[in-house]
């Protein structure tokens, strides 16, 4: 009888208010992995008549939980708990405090009537969505688009929009807590600048794009079954531990950390996409790292066991994508796991060659398919777009055509359909406006952990050589996953790196690959 | 923007009270159907590790339930409709409100805290039976079972043990509404000593059961996932609709009905068990189509949308196994669906051999494995040792000995480890003392349908054959899904038979069956 369960194990101090908060949050956490795990469901098993059944199970919850962190009595009690001089020098308790306040704060602007409105147009949204992708038909997403930009706006004016900026801001900041809309054209600024010229002389070196090296190789044929156990012998090297997590499919890939001892991942397998199918697990698995390497069995429902932020989420995700999984040394090692499940197809293969082909830059379609040097374009077409919507720039029934010239404009590609243009993200039909920029501050702040990070483990090209990634994820688990919220997530970077935030160590990473891939 | 919710549909009466209530209650079934997910989660879905929060959540959301339809303002409301002048001659009303009164009065007498210690013992007891049954030892699980002993007792006292009763009464209503222990021992008793005798009496015929006919064809050796495939297909013909369903695999098969559109099914595979997992499958299919067949999408939250009891349920899932699924006409159907799908080890099998091997009568140590014959001992068995165990007559302790005891003397078999006895089925892990009994009255129930049945449809047989489900499928919604609980269920097979429920048709399909494979 010795199994334990979350309530078993909230840390005490003492003071009456504080540890009474913290087991009220935690009680609302649990009804929030109950959300996670229903929208886990909806994504990877429901039957497809289970739409609206799904939209009201969420819709209720969002309510119930809402209603739970919102209540007088915590407020109460964290104001309580904030005067308490005995928790004065507790420096974890404070630092929950501050980001219990920030939360309570913010949510407690928002009606509930909204947060359920919210909730149930995500979930039918979700499903109008699909629908409309695999019809490849803008049309019948439109008025759910329509009715998320005019949800976001509401939410944004309760947030509340500041004097100095936009009501893009309200919405960011709860994505990326502290970061602003013009901090954020500020850094994109040079990025956009650098990925143009690159991708520029790039068009030269290559030809236009016709003499990319190995280009044949991310299309060879393998069986998707088999890619998939490939997937999970990486994901398991890598220190996904599956005892507390599961792999399944979906749709649109993602990963859920329910709680503690239970992280969910998804991908996707086509036949003739085998390193796709790899970087997307391992994309998906560094979210799962960080999930399972938060501290949630002392502190669930707490800040300081919850990540701290989408951007910081991305740069553990974008690493081992990218920094790892695109590297030289990791091909050395994974090309022949790949081939022992892959099976001939793979036969004559060296590991450069791979290298070089998870390293295409081209211009694509697909955000998420995408290579390290396009991919941040993506995002900020995305960004770009969303404050136009919500500001009233853009109306949405011109999305489709407004998505299609910039296409041109900055990859020079004709858009052949909606699924392949602006119907191929899921976030807004989720209602989640705001939130790619945190992808663009993923793959900066992986740069600039990635730079720290060299620092303390000098022979880190090595290690991945031989498959041994302890060391790494060991000092991402001390540095960026046991904090959780401890600091906000600037500080975090800053104090790990010793640097603001910056694009430099992304753009540095990125020309180095373009000159070693392409001589450019 | 026309995706349907549950929310859309309550039909309303007029009557404030009554359609408030109605609103209420389904509020809470959206939340029931939330609990419902995640427990089907834990059984098909979950990483070990979440076991912990997994008990947490099913604790929170069944308490929470229970605060909904208990509340008082549910009491106030269900009085004022009870006594409104404008629903008297409204008869789904009226007999939805009996329902609704009696479920109240009974849920009313429940601590919040005694729910929420069952649902999580419930769900953490699952995990401990898991593990003491893959180690074979039941000392593993003896701690949970007294747990579960010990608040089944304490929640017969709150339900209230009737004068002339005992504790068993009161559990046995929760599942099997109306009935009592003493009707149960009543019909039991006559159906014990048939199957005693014919046992015997097939003992002597078969030679100590070494001479029965195609007794290796179970056990030929066939891939599980065309199993799989060829259970899929099988249930489609039976009209299940997996647009709002789905089929998974589980240790335990069951079936769950979510709510409006979503049903699940699980299911278990091995190499050696081609039958058995056919017939787990139409079982399973059974439950699903009764769940498909309520009238949710109208009634959701409503006794009138909701199955009538677990004995009625388990009718419809053992006719679909046992009538149609062990009778001749259906292998001359299915056989050459099999052999499609699961390939030549079935080459030289013919209908009547595999219709022979459906039906083995002879003893076997697993309930779920067992004949038709044989499963009611099985069922008849726990019956005694549950209410010995409420009773003090049976301690804990001495459960496998004891069940040891009575395989030996009732099946003159030798348990071979715990698995194969005492710790073979799920329910007493999930707190559900008092439901066996309803397996045998599900049987019961079936034959007498069956029999009512063939009077409407005479060419039955033929429809079979040909895989004609849809005459049976339709009688079934009409008679028995789509009435939900309008009619107590005693009351439904009277209506439906005219004639009380009795043991008869079944000792009589028993006894053909018998007849006509071993001409005992």
């Amino acid at each position: 009888m010795t199994t334990a369960t979350t309530e078993s194990t909230p840390p005490t101090t003492g003071c009456r208010a504080y540890d009474t908060l913290i087991i009220k949050l935690r009680e609302a956490a649990v009804l929030g992995s109950v959300q996670a795990n229903v929208s886990w469901d909806q994504e990877t098993m429901m039957p497809p008549s289970g739409a609206g059944l799904r939209a009201d199970q969420l819709s209720a919850l969002s309510g119930m939980i809402h209603e739970m962190v919102t209540s007088e009595e915590v407020g109460e009690l964290l104001g309580e708990a904030e005067g308490d001089a005995m928790l004065r020098d507790d420096e974890l308790a404070q630092a929950n405090l501050r980001e219990i306040r920030r939360d309570y704060d913010q949510r407690t602007k928002l009606p509930l009537e909204l947060v359920r409105e919210i909730a149930r147009t995500s979930s039918l949204g979700m499903d109008a969505w699909k629908e409309a992708r695999k019809a490849r038909d803008f049309s019948k997403f439109e008025p759910w688009l329509q009715k998320t930009v005019d949800l976001s706006r509401r939410k944004a004016e309760c947030l509340g929009v500041p004097a100095d900026g936009e009501m893009y801001d309200a919405l960011l900041d709860q994505f990326e807590p502290g970061v602003t809309t013009a901090m954020t054209h500020e850094l994109f600024k040079p990025l956009r600048d650098f990925t143009v010229d690159l991708l520029a002389k790039l068009r030269e070196t290559t030809n236009e794009f016709k003499e990319l090296p190995n280009a044949d190789v991310p299309g060879i044929e393998t069986d998707p079954v088999a890619q998939k156990e490939w997937c999970r012998y990486v994901l398991a090297a890598m220190g996904f531990d599956f005892a507390a997590g599961r792999l399944d499919e979906a749709a649109h890939p993602f990963c859920s950390g329910f709680g503690p001892g239970d992280t969910r991942l998804t991908n996707r397998y086509r036949a003739d996409g085998w390193l796709d199918a790899l970087s997307g697990g391992m994309h998906e698995g560094g979210h799962g790292l960080y999930e399972q390497g938060l501290r949630k069995s002392e502190f669930f429902g707490s800040p300081l066991g919850e990540s701290v932020s989408l951007g910081v989420h991305e740069s553990q995700s974008r690493m081992w994508e990218n920094q790892i999984g695109r590297s030289r040394p990791f091909w050395t090692w994974c090309l022949p796991i790949a081939k022992k499940y892959l099976g001939s197809a793979l036969d004559g293969l060296e590991p450069e060659m791979v290298f070089r082909a998870t390293n295409l830059m081209m211009p694509s379609f697909i955000r998420v398919e995408s290579d390290e040097l396009t991919y941040n374009l993506h995002i900020m077409m995305r960004f770009d777009f969303e404050r136009a919507m919500l500001n009233g720039d853009l109306a949405v029934k011109d999305l489709p055509s407004e998505w299609n010239k910039r296409v041109k404009a900055d990859w020079r590609l004709d858009v052949p359909d909606d699924a392949r243009g602006c119907l191929q993200d899921v976030h807004w039909s989720m209602g989640a406006l705001g939130y790619f920029p945190t992808y663009t501050f993923g793959n900066i702040y992986a740069a600039q952990l990635w730079n720290t990070m060299g620092e303390k483990l000098p022979d880190r090209e090595a290690m991945i050589e031989r498959g041994e990634f302890k060391p790494i994820l060991d000092w991402l688990r001390t540095n960026v996953h046991e904090p959780g919220r401890r600091y906000p997530a600037r500080e975090l970077i800053e104090r790990l790196t010793g640097e603001p935030v910056t694009t430099e160590h992304l753009r540095r990473h990125l020309a180095a690959k373009a000159n070693d891939v392409f001589g450019a």
